[in-house]
């Protein structure tokens, strides 16, 4: 089951990490875990976040680096009774792209690389530019106070689950179903099915 | 700060769970984090959500309970133009809800129980009905075949961040530019913003 949902395409993952508005971080302390979400960019291979020098989140990470960090953007609803004959509750499921990373989180210490992340985080949120851009003169000292860290990655794994391992039969009932419902993310759930099943 | 953001009323977390279509747990195993979305339910002060009987997610959790749970909502992106005077990039910032739990996971053994979440977890997918409501006579096989899981929470945090810090200079600014980008997030963004700030 899992490779049929599985994605290998590198430039369809980075294109999920460029456009998810968040994602969660989770790290262990103790063999405790803690998580939480944060901003984050994608960038050469890495995923970037920042934080303050003080804190929950930093403490952990100074005594233990292993960090494992996800993301998911859900797309619709499949109701049960769109593809479900003996109307049973089992056919009910939510279609959704996800991303796993396993990987060990690095400090950012040098100065124009932590410049080039936090432009790059900017970019994310302003693409239309509109502010003075990111150099040590302007920003040193929101600079100094912003930890930036950058996890870097063991093992990547992308799952889209759009139908592709329903019959065609009941793949056909549901598009039927999504269409007619058509709210926005139905029918970019359809785009994503056909494209899928090909 | 902190304080600022932070929500006490039990009726609004439990709003924000019921709505909200993803969590993300993360687990432990030899000080490593394991980290996933899931589709979950908030019943009785208690978070399920369901798997099956094999995986790493059931093989981590027989070995060690501790887990957290995150959930985020993400609101508008505030340009830093919204409200900066100096066109420095510092401003900008993203408004968001989140609710970061601590716990412990325990195995849902108890068949009226098992059914009970799965019920609720249809319900949340599923509210207008249309199938078979879940008995062990008709749905035995499945609900054999899944492992329900209970977080019993020692600590839920929740942050709303709709700019309750802000001077009411730059407040204003703010509402005025999310008014004028008018997108269907920006209203409810400023909505809450307003709803926040009193």
């Amino acid at each position: 089951m899992k490779s049929i949902f599985e994605i290998k395409n590198k430039e369809t993952i980075k294109e999920v990490l460029d456009l998810a508005e968040f994602g969660t971080l989770a790290i262990c302390k103790g063999n405790k875990p803690y998580s939480l979400p944060v901003n984050f960019v994608y960038l050469d291979k890495f995923i970037y976040f920042h934080g303050s020098v003080k804190g929950r989140k930093i403490d952990i990470l100074k005594d233990n680096p292993f960090a494992s960090f996800s993301v998911v953007e859900p797309y619709s609803v499949i109701q049960s009774y769109f593809s479900s004959k003996d109307n049973l509750a089992c056919p009910v499921t939510h279609f959704f792209k996800s991303i796993l990373i396993d990987g060990k989180v690095e400090f950012v210490e040098d100065y124009t690389e932590k410049i080039q992340v936090l432009s790059a985080l900017m970019h994310k949120l302003q693409k239309e530019g509109k502010y003075k851009p990111l150099t040590e003169e302007v920003y040193k000292k929101i600079i100094d106070a912003t930890t930036v860290y950058k996890i870097v990655v063991d093992n990547l794994s992308v799952k889209f689950k759009f139908g592709q391992n329903l019959s065609q039969e009941r793949f056909d009932m549901i598009i039927k179903h999504l269409e007619k419902r058509g709210d926005k993310r139905d029918i970019s759930t359809v785009k994503l099915m056909k494209e899928m099943k090909n």
